[in-house]
Formats: structure tokens, C-alpha cells, sequence
């Protein structure tokens, strides 16, 4: 219950920054689906440590071993295992950290909640675990291969783009290390967490996400609307501090007779501030959110906080980690989109005789 | 599934707007709780149609009977039905909009979706399912009495509190029909109401909800993060389009070294910027949030629209809606809330032994 | 999840036998299903206490009220929730038993598991509850009516029809009132019910069910097996003591060149002790299972037993109950195999695109 | 869905015979037990191939690999994952078989559900899984270490032990290679199975298990009920025809004033032919059950069979399997029934505040 998500299409996951190795259970994937290996992996390297200049350093080669499920290159309906090697995990550089609370992680809290924890490398709070996302994301993508899911970097700290998603080419997306598509601001962006890296602190910035193809009809009406389920999975991603969707927080400023989208005669709407979703239940057009991320939490300047017994201590600067979460993120949340669309679409399978 | 919410805590309903009655079961409800049923119906009462000249003059009495699981004044651990006869259904003032798709309705999505729907009064889509989301969020702050949740209107269109909540008195939440506990801004926000209404418009705004008393360690940490599991909710509201938690949106924008949360030594921390989660956990801190509402789409203006043979056609404004649904949603907020927490303060004691 | 059936088929119920009233909410159920209520009020004929000589002569008309999911006769694909009154409570009949445990009831382990109990004529306990089945099952029928569910009394104590049940005309079954499709040993049956009520004592007997026209490939392979579901389903009715399927208990005395199921050309199997399942999937052949009832704990003999304070203590028989209730449970096992067949026909849309 | 078990304590597994490994992630299972590897191992051991002169004389060291959710010996609260490598594949034994159906396997079923299937030593449908069943069992054994559960054969074809379970010693189970605790009866089944393999064919037969020093209350009363799951359970190990508990199939034959079982004024009952579990809710008297295994369908022999296109082929019998499952299922079903009561006592502790 604690570490699945998904109704028909269920991903299940284990592991610590610092174990052997994490790895998840995808199961309720259909029989018969060809399996691109290389798109995976290529997911996997988008979101590995290591990858340029603005991310954590860290070096995990991150790659995925499947362990059933697939067969002569084709899903088989039954379970997919897989796993994830930890080969780089250096341990030592958290061992000063054991017994100190480090500020705004969740050190205190599992402490509280189970008693103990691993605190190598964050151990099972570690966005290590979004890797497991991704794998099976990218899989889902092969699943529901005739949608469109692309996320890009709309903003760091102040920086944003300033046009709509209709005005950008999603092709560029990864044509630079921070993955902003409009390349000015992308500039930008890069010289800014530079100079917050240089600083030993970090920055924060939002995620937009576009689901385009969408089929109309694909959503449940009341616990399950797709735009709930899609925050849900976004809000399961570390750092997280907001989602909103369509017309989202403006919205709130608005009144009806400017929000409301109107119908043209193919169904389609002349606006779209409803983001593609009306009752819960895709109406066809593009889906559009923005997530918010907050700053890392761990920076590289000394910091007070308490101990285990509740003495005043000082924690450190050390390790390697992302100036801004932000550019890695994009595969986390394409990867989650995927699976709650294709969750989504195969529940859409049963609504109907 | 797709009309169920919770873990070990469950509701399922059921009910159309215009059906009979509507209705749910609550699963998993511990036995030897005491109910109060007059504070079941107080908060049925802050949420029914009709209570002030600032929301819908509908008027439906909205009694809850409760058919099995309380003997004797307690609950017994057996499932507890409950119903809400539909007493004034005046399914007349809809016939006019049987075969026209309300703009930014779900009147097309369901139509797609299952071929067909129930368009009296909106059917199963409408906010008319949120009364009985209220009857189970009462009971489940009954079993949760320990911990204080309050969600007030923190703005309507552009008008907004512009304090932080620790300044404002919860007691006064309500004592003005808007449900703002800051009085200046509930008097303008009363006048702006009424002035959309007039002008036969509808606007949005935001609920802010902070939960006080809470325990250290409610919570999963992967796909069950706390926070996740309220923004699910949140999201489950018919015209929610946003909802951020702790710094939200404005940590996009922050460093690192000014949005962590430093401990003080009893563990609680200087400042609350995590918004009382970290890692998807509770620290003990307050938790607040905050939820965005776009306008009703029912305005009682003529706009333009197609038949479900993509005929064009234009809908009238009629039947009796709200002008803004903030001030009517405080209490399904709060309901949504306590069932979260109730769920994840019975799952919390299973995770140690 | 404790009053929950089901996966993408799924209901939920609610109800004491002498609460207000009892019911269920049906989700999952697919868009545009014309519903016959005729049919399923037939099946609630079918279970409903006094039909005959040879149940209990309780008086409850059993009639279903349904409140939402259905719209000018279909489904509509949102949550069918319905509800059963309960008319015929005379508490008064078991007012004597508040405070002593009936032997083989469920008395002293509710008392123990939830600290209380709604002693009324058992309460959640009660085997009224079923009726809820029967309604949900009778639904479900209408969602596969290509499949065929037949569910029939094959012995009483140890009077038991001697031929396999390629040779009843399962026409037969309701022909008379113990619903034993073999004329003879019908008589013999009835006989020996009479024999035993005259005695105030119960006696316990068997069903055997079968399914035909199945679709091959309905099942899944690991923990929703086929014959597990249908086991887990038939081992819910109050007093089921024993399940098998195919072959059984019997099977294990064979050998494997006399048990194996060698194909015909046409995939078909020459003998079918397999019982129509194999790997936890449907083959297509007759499904078929057989389930024992023990005897019904309520006689209306003097019982010596203790009370709540554990105190020595003589129940007395009295109240109306069952002197076999082979007869009344043959339309709950059809019920619930058709919900689980139904359940699995959903899922098999979801495991091959 | 398909491949998760349990409630709160959730097993999820995957792999296939002849795959890169089989494993599993246990969720939900509570932080701060102490782990005992070797106890893991050696219930693994025990249900491993080779093991003695009656069982298949494949070689699987099946040695189980945690991958996490222990930390320091201790599990954490995190998901367990862990994996058994496929040592000894030699899927050469099989390629005979990759177009021709295995009378009474799921060959067919599963050609007929996905469209294509691993046939490479049964895939996914092979008994191996099982050893994932055995590794979460062993572990939640640990959870509840209180209680005791033992498994033996009972009977194989119809050489069965002729005495209560009350009058065996339990600690004799493993004193012989067929598991069955009367060294007599041992005796001639050891002597039977090795005659039955001479003639190339197998066997079916019973195990009985027991499980003492319940606490009362477990067990939920509706579709959870404590004999429910555990029929599931059993129901989902290959092989299994059958289960029954307490008074079982005999109980069908009973009239209610012997069936019932009266109380002492402790709370136990003279008698126990409830099998321990009243209402679906444990009393605390010991629970006992029985399962019937057909014989293996893989005989050293000759069958008719067809091919995936229908043609007439034969199937020669090669491989090396069991001659008599049953002693091997042993730790099988002390797993699955460890899991069930470990899930139901986690569970029991939301029930009542």
C-alpha cells in the first residue's frame, strides 16, 4: 500500500540510496507490447547523476536489469521485475551525519515515525527512488505511445518563461542542460544556479508538464478525476510544494464568463482553461500543469540543528548534490504523467461494454 | 474503486443529484467512538444550499440518516450507510439543457466517456456528492478530536487576507457568511459577491486549511506522502484547480539557505516553511495548505455552446447556483482534511510494534 | 476494505438485521447495461426467509430500492448505490439473548474483537446481509447473461444426489423447495428437513455450482487465481466450512495419468477434472466447485453456555431460523460467483491490448 | 493487483522459472523486528528441490538475497525487496515443449489470455514462485512469534494418519523426508511415493495445518473473514484442489446439536469444530484446516496432446518434477497462512481505539 502506485497498472518499489540495489514491480502491464530497451535507459539517463555541469556530481551509472515479464522482446502479462545496482555509494560521506536532524529533510521524522532509519544517503527518502519511476514511466510511454507527454523547466528561482507553451518547440527541451526550451531564458537559467552553486546554496524553480493526443474519456468522476491523480503523483515527487493545473491559482482570480471555454463544433474548446480535463475526465484537448519545487535542502554551508537527544549541534556542508533539483526532475515527471495515463487508459478499457 | 477514498478508512458513495437520495458507507471506522450527531449535522448545515444571500437559494434540509454500524449511541467497527434524501429536486429548471454541453462542464466528458448521462441537475457530477463527503469528514474529526483543522476563505477574486494565519482568530471563521475570519476583508469580499452576482457572473477564489495538534509521524514517505494525499483530495472538489502546501508556489523562488527550517532543541522548528510535512510525514508542526477555486461555470448569462450533434446553440443561465463556491466549501475541505488524517492516524499504528 | 468485494467490480455493504435498513453501493459497473429489475427481484425471492415449509418463517418482503447509477433504465457507469428496508424486526424476540454467547455464533468473538456488539438478532452477523449479495449478483448476471451459473442443493446431511451433474436437468432446480434438480432424492431431502425441525435441530448439506459457456483466459495467474476468488467468495457465506473444485478432495487420492485433462483437437478436453480451471484461468470447459454448510448454530433445543462475565448460563431456543439453509443459499452462490466471474471479465479487458 | 497479497502486510512478486531471478517487495511490514536470517533460509531449505529421494532432483541452492528495508539487522519500515537467483535454467530440458500443450497445465490458458507465453520451465506459472511465498512467510513468522504454525502431510493418495492432530507431535514433522509426524504412516507414504515414481507417474495428497496460540479477535466479519483468506491463500498454491477448516466437509453431514460447540466458562469451547474461527473472527481455540494437492500433471509418461495449432502431437515426459508435491508444499502453506495472520493482527490493531 505504502510504496504501490496505481489501480490496474501498479508500480511497486524498494530501496535505499546506499543499499545493493532499488528496483520496483510493474504489474498489470498488458501481454504483447515490444519493449524499446534503449528508450528506457535513455529515460534513465536523463535523470542520472553526473550529466552536466548544474547537477550533483555523483556517479551512478543507473542502469536497469529486467528480471521477468518480457520474453523474445515482448511484455507477457506477467509481472516485470527490476532493479537498479547501487555501485557508487561511498557511504562514508554521510557518516558525519548520523546522529544530527538535518534541516527540512526528513531525518527528525522517520527517526519519530519508525524508531530508527538508514541515514546513508537519506536511505529510502533519497530521490534515489525516482529512478525506479522513471523505468517504469518510460515503459508506460510504450504503452500509450500515441500520447504526447513532454515536461520542461518553466522557471528557476525569478527566471521564467514568458510566453505560453504554444509558442515553444518541445525538440529543444533537451538541447540544453537545464531543459528550458526557449534558449534565452535557458541561458539565463544555467548562469543562475552556476553562481548559487558557487555560493554553497541552492535554488528552487517550477516544472511544466504538457500531455498532448490526449483521447477524450480518460478519468474517473469523483476519487479518481485524472487532474487528482496526476497531482497525487506529482506531489509524491521530493521537493514538491505545489500543482496546479489549467487555469490553476489565476484561475481563482477569475470569473466565469471569461473562463468558461467555450465549444466550438468539433468538440474542441476555443479556450483552454480548463487544461484539458472537465469533471475529472479528459475532454481531449492538452493537458497542462506546473509544479513547484523547492530549493534543495542540503547546501553546502554550515547549518545549526539539533541532535538525536535534542543537543544543539552544527551540520556540515558535504556531499554532492543538486544546486537545483529542477532539470533532473523533467524525467520524474514525464515519467509519473506516463503512469498515471496509461493507469488511466487501461481502467477506460472496463467503463463500457 | 473509482468512487472510494481512503486506505484503512473508506468512504464509497454513491447519488446523483436529482436521483433519490444520496449516500455512502464508511469502512473501517474503529469500534467505541461516541458519536455526536448534532455536530454531524452542523457541519452538513455550513455546507447546504440556501443558508445566506451569498450562495444558491436551492434549498434541500440536507438531514443525514444513519442506517447500521452506531447501536447505542457508539459505533460498532461495522460499516457505517448513511443517506441524504434528495427532497427538493425541481429537475424542471434543467430540462432545458439535455442535449447542449454546458461549457466547461462535464456534460461532454461524460457523454464520451460512458455514452450517456444523468443531465438532471448535473447527475452524478455534481457538488451535491461534497454533503456527503461532509457527513463522513465530521465522524472521522470525531475520531480525530485531538487535532484542530480549519479552513477559512483566504480571497475571492482579487481580494485577499494579508496576514499570515497565525494572526487570525479561527473563532471568527464563522461570523460572517463568507467565511472569512478576517473582518475587514469579509466585508469587501461580501460586497464583491454580490456584485458578481448581480451581474448574473460567478468568481473564484482561495481557502486556506491549517490542521493544528498534530501528532508526529502521521504520514507514509513514498506514495502516500501526507501531503500527497491531502492534494489528492483537495483535488477531488469539483473547481479545484491548484493546491500548495507550506511555502508552495513561493518556494519556487527561494534559496536554500533562507527556506530550510532550522530545530529548535524540543524539535520543533524556528520557522515552518515545510508547512509541517517533511519527507511526506508530520513534524509536529502546524500543516497548512491552500486551494484554488476557478468561478462556477454556471453563469446566468447566454453563451454559446453545441448539442451533442455539434449543433451550434446557446445556453441560457438559468436554475439557482452559487456565485462564488468558496464560502460552501470550507466545510468539505474540512472534511477532506479529517478523513486524511484519520486514515493515515489509523495506518500509523501499524507501521511499529 | 473489511466490507468491500471485488476488484474493478466491486461492492461495498452495510446493515444490521434489525438496523433500518440494509444495502450496498455497486462500482465499477460499465456504462449502457439495460437493467431487468425483475430479474433481480426474483433472485431476491429466491433467498428471502418464509418461502416454504422448510426455511424459517420470518416475513420479510426483501424488496430493493436503488438510488442512483441507473438513468432511464441503463447503468450510466457512476456508483449504483441501493438499499433493502428492514419491516419485520421483533427485537423483541432476542432481547433474552443481550448478555449470554450462543454457542458456534459469532456472539462472543465480536464482543472480544470490538468491545460491543449489536446483539439484535445478530447484527452485522446476520446472514441478512446476503441479501445485499444477491442484488449485486443479480446484476452482475446481466453484465455477462452469455455465461450460464447454476447453483443447486447436491446433498442434505448424508442424502445425496448419486449421479454427476452431466445427467440433472438444471431446469429442475426450483422445481421444488429444497432446489435439488434430481426429483427423488428432492423428496427424500425434504422429508428429512421436516424430520429435523420437528426435532428444533438444523442440519447441514451441500451446493455444488456450475458455470458454463465460460470464456477461455478469465483469471489471473498468481493471487487472484480463478478458484481462489471463487473460494474466497463462497467461504464469506455464513456457515461454509469446505471448498473444491474439479476433482477436490477426491483428486488427491489419484494419480497423475488418471487426473491429467488430455486436449481435443479443438482445445477441449476429453475429461475435465480440472474443473474447467487450469493455472488459475478459465479453459472454456465446465466450471464447477462444490461448497459444505455445516449446520445452522440456532436450534431450538436449551444449550447450556456462559455469559459476558463468564457466568454459567442455559440459552434457550427460540426466534425463527433455518432448520437447513441449503435451500435459501443456493441464489447467494450464484450470486457471488457471478460477481467474481463478472469481476474478471473487466480485468481480462485490461491484460492484452 | 494481479500479483500482490495481503492487506497491510503486502507481499508483490514476480519472476519466472527460467528467468534472471524471482523475488519479491514486502510492504507494510512494521520497523524495529529484529531479522533472523537463518530462519529464513532454512524454511527455505525446506521447500527447496533435491532436498531428498522423493522430490525433484533439480538443483536450486535458493538462496535469498534482501536488497532492503533492513538496516542493522533490523527492518526499518521501508519495503523489503529481495531476490533469489535462477541458478540451474537448463531450459534445454523444456525446448521440447514450446509449441505443444501439457495436458492439465496452463500452457493453453495462458497461450489463450496473452497471446504468447515463457515456456521455458512453466514461465511464471511454475511452483518456483512459491519460494517467494516461503521468504515473505518465514519473515512474517517473525512478526508473530507467539503464535504457532504447523503444517504436515496428512495423507498421501489414500494412505492418510488416523488420528486427531491432538495426538501428534508436531516436532516429529521434519524427523522424515515426507513430513508426516506418525512415523508408521511415514512409513508406508515414503515407500508408496518411491513406487509411484518407479512407475514414472505422481500423486496427490493432503496437508493439515494447525495453528495454535491465536489471540482472539482476529479476522474481519464480512469479505475478510479470517477462513476466507486463508481458503484463498491456500487456493492460490499450485495444485490445490480443495480446502476445508474446523469441521470441513463432515460438517455438512452434522445435525446443529452436535456440531456446536459449547463454551467453558474461560471462553474456550468444549469442543472445536468451529476450527477455531467463529463469525470470521479467531476465538482463540486453535484454527485447523486441510487441502487436498492433485497429483502433479508432469508424469515420466507418454500423453496425447495437441500443439498451439491444434494438431494431434505427443508429449513425451521429460524433466525432472515431484512425484508427490505434497511434502514440499509443507513450508508453502506455513508461509501463505504466516502472511494472512500477521496481516489480520496488524490490521486488528485499527479496529477498536
Amino acid at each position: 500500500m505504502f510504496n504501490s502506485f496505481g489501480n490496474l497498472l501498479k508500480l511497486t518499489t524498494f530501496g535505499e540510496s546506499h543499499g545493493v540495489a532499488i528496483g520496483g514491480i510493474i504489474d498489470g502491464f498488458p501481454a504483447g507490447i515490444t519493449v524499446d530497451f534503449d528508450a528506457i535507459q535513455k529515460e534513465l539517463d536523463r535523470r542520472k547523476p553526473g550529466q552536466s555541469a548544474i547537477v550533483t556530481q555523483r556517479k551512478e551509472p543507473d542502469t536497469v536489469q529486467f528480471l521477468s515479464g518480457i520474453f523474445e522482446g515482448k511484455t507477457t502479462g506477467a509481472s516485470i521485475g527490476f532493479q537498479i545496482q547501487n555501485t557508487n555509494q561511498k557511504s562514508k560521506d554521510y557518516s558525519h551525519n548520523t546522529n544530527v536532524y538535518r534541516p527540512s529533510h526528513a531525518d527528525f521524522t522517520y527517526d519519530k515515525k519508525y524508531g530508527a532509519r538508514d541515514y546513508r544517503g537519506g536511505g529510502r527518502t533519497s530521490a534515489r527512488e525516482t529512478a525506479n519511476w522513471v523505468v517504469a514511466g518510460a515503459l508506460a510511454k510504450q504503452l500509450i505511445s500515441h500520447i504526447n507527454i513532454n515536461a520542461f523547466t518553466s522557471s528557476v528561482g525569478d527566471l521564467f518563461i514568458d510566453k505560453p507553451y504554444q509558442e515553444l518547440d518541445f525538440s529543444k527541451i533537451d538541447s540544453n542542460i537545464v531543459r528550458c526550451p526557449d534558449a534565452a531564458t535557458a541561458e539565463k537559467m544555467i548562469t543562475k544556479i552556476k553562481e548559487i552553486k558557487k555560493q554553497g546554496d541552492t535554488i528552487g524553480g517550477t516544472i511544466t508538464c504538457v500531455i498532448q493526443q490526449m483521447p477524450v474519456g480518460l478519468g474517473e468522476p469523483i476519487f479518481q478525476k485524472l487532474h487528482a491523480a496526476l497531482g497525487n503523483a506529482m506531489l509524491s515527487i521530493n521537493a514538491v510544494k505545489g500543482f496546479e493545473f489549467g487555469s490553476g491559482f489565476c484561475g481563482a482570480k477569475m470569473q466565469g464568463s471569461e473562463h468558461n471555454d467555450s465549444f466550438n463544433p468539433d468538440g474542441t474548446t476555443a479556450t483552454n482553461l480548463s487544461g484539458g480535463i472537465q469533471g475529472g475526465i479528459s475532454n481531449g484537448m492538452d493537458i497542462y500543469f506546473r509544479l513547484a519545487f523547492k530549493p534543495v535542502a542540503t547546501i553546502m554551508q554550515d547549518q545549526k540543528t539539533i541532535d538525536a537527544d535534542g543537543n544543539a549541534a552544527i551540520i556540515k556542508g558535504k556531499g554532492r548534490h543538486d544546486p537545483c533539483v529542477v532539470p533532473r526532475a523533467i524525467p520524474i515527471v514525464e515519467a509519473l504523467a506516463a503512469l498515471v495515463i496509461a493507469d488511466f487508459y487501461l481502467l477506460d478499457k472496463t467503463r463500457r461494454i
